[in-house]
């Protein structure tokens, strides 16, 4: 199954790497890839310039992730690249996002009447993009239906060993965070950093 | 300061990215830059491919970052490879390693009658690179001079913020990891995956 990650400028750092170490674990089931708008180099808030393809070459039925970051401010507005991202996601089998990721997702619609959750500190904001998505406050990640949304940057890696303990169960998920000594936040409403 | 970052093939994502997320917050005192043997594109295990600059380019004075993951075990037979990073981290105010990278470092001969430590499933490879090296099983990271040496992927983002406690103080670390929602195992003497 492809791991479809769409960059942009300005993406924060460790909400797309702490899933890609995890997700890459697995290479026998997922297959990282890449993507930006327009392809390219995409460079990262802490200056990471990345080689990625255009996200119109992102094929179905994969797992889309979409991570947060300063960029996120910008892009809600900009309507070529909110059509692009809603097709991929309506598209996917599941579609994860990671800290004001979710905001991006909530700007599609397709959070709707939908459980989801985003970033602490900058949950009022994510909040106003979307008034009828039930935003939970109090959770480290979210899931419903194929949308897992977590909490901040660090969040992400507690989701996406969730998401492999949901597909291939507690002791695969236990046994990625040990192989990289990750104390794992098992736990997905346990969030120490809710108001 | 310079922050420079080693990267070379099949590094391991999260070795680089976790520390990147950390000094990343403190723009106004780290400046980030990629560097590799060559410089160009340089694709870790996760397939992610970065753009780096050569490390003949590194200035003195910085940091030093050398990341861990299954690229090690052939550098450590590259000796023109391994004089360069010698090279540059002797003229470092300071060398950090995550995971493997410790192996990369010992071999340079600097870890020479100081303490280290390493991954915990790697560690009897990376003892026996250099036995003359005091390593410490039972550590989630060591600091010797200007040495810091973490245990494996995750525990480099506890001893970054280590890093940021000695240089600037406990209560800036702590606000770090809170802006990245990050439970931080801020004991470096508490290592949950030693043997």
């Amino acid at each position: 199954m492809d791991f479809n990650i769409c960059l942009f400028e300005d993406f924060e750092t460790l909400d797309v790497f702490g899933p890609v170490e995890i997700f890459g674990r697995l290479p026998e089931v997922y297959d990282l890839k890449y993507f930006s708008m327009d392809g390219g180099i995409v460079e990262g808030w802490q200056k990471t310039k990345i080689v990625t393809e255009p996200l119109a070459q992102v094929k179905p039925n994969g797992i889309f992730m979409i991570p947060g970051g300063q960029g996120t401010r910008g892009l809600i507005h900009d309507d070529t690249f909110m059509k692009q991202i809603k097709e991929i996601a309506e598209q996917s089998n599941f579609c994860i996002t990671v800290c004001t990721g979710s905001a991006l997702l909530a700007k599609t619609g397709l959070l709707k009447n939908r459980r989801a959750t985003s970033n602490k500190l900058a949950f009022d904001w994510v909040k106003s993009i979307d008034t009828e998505v039930d935003w939970i406050p109090n959770a480290r990640w979210v899931v419903d239906g194929k949308f897992y949304t977590s909490s901040g940057v660090s969040a992400g890696m507690d989701m996406s060993l969730g998401f492999v303990s949901d597909q291939f169960g507690l002791e695969k998920a236990q046994q990625i965070a040990n192989q990289i000594e990750y104390i794992w936040n098992s736990d997905k409403h346990d969030d120490p950093f809710a108001r």
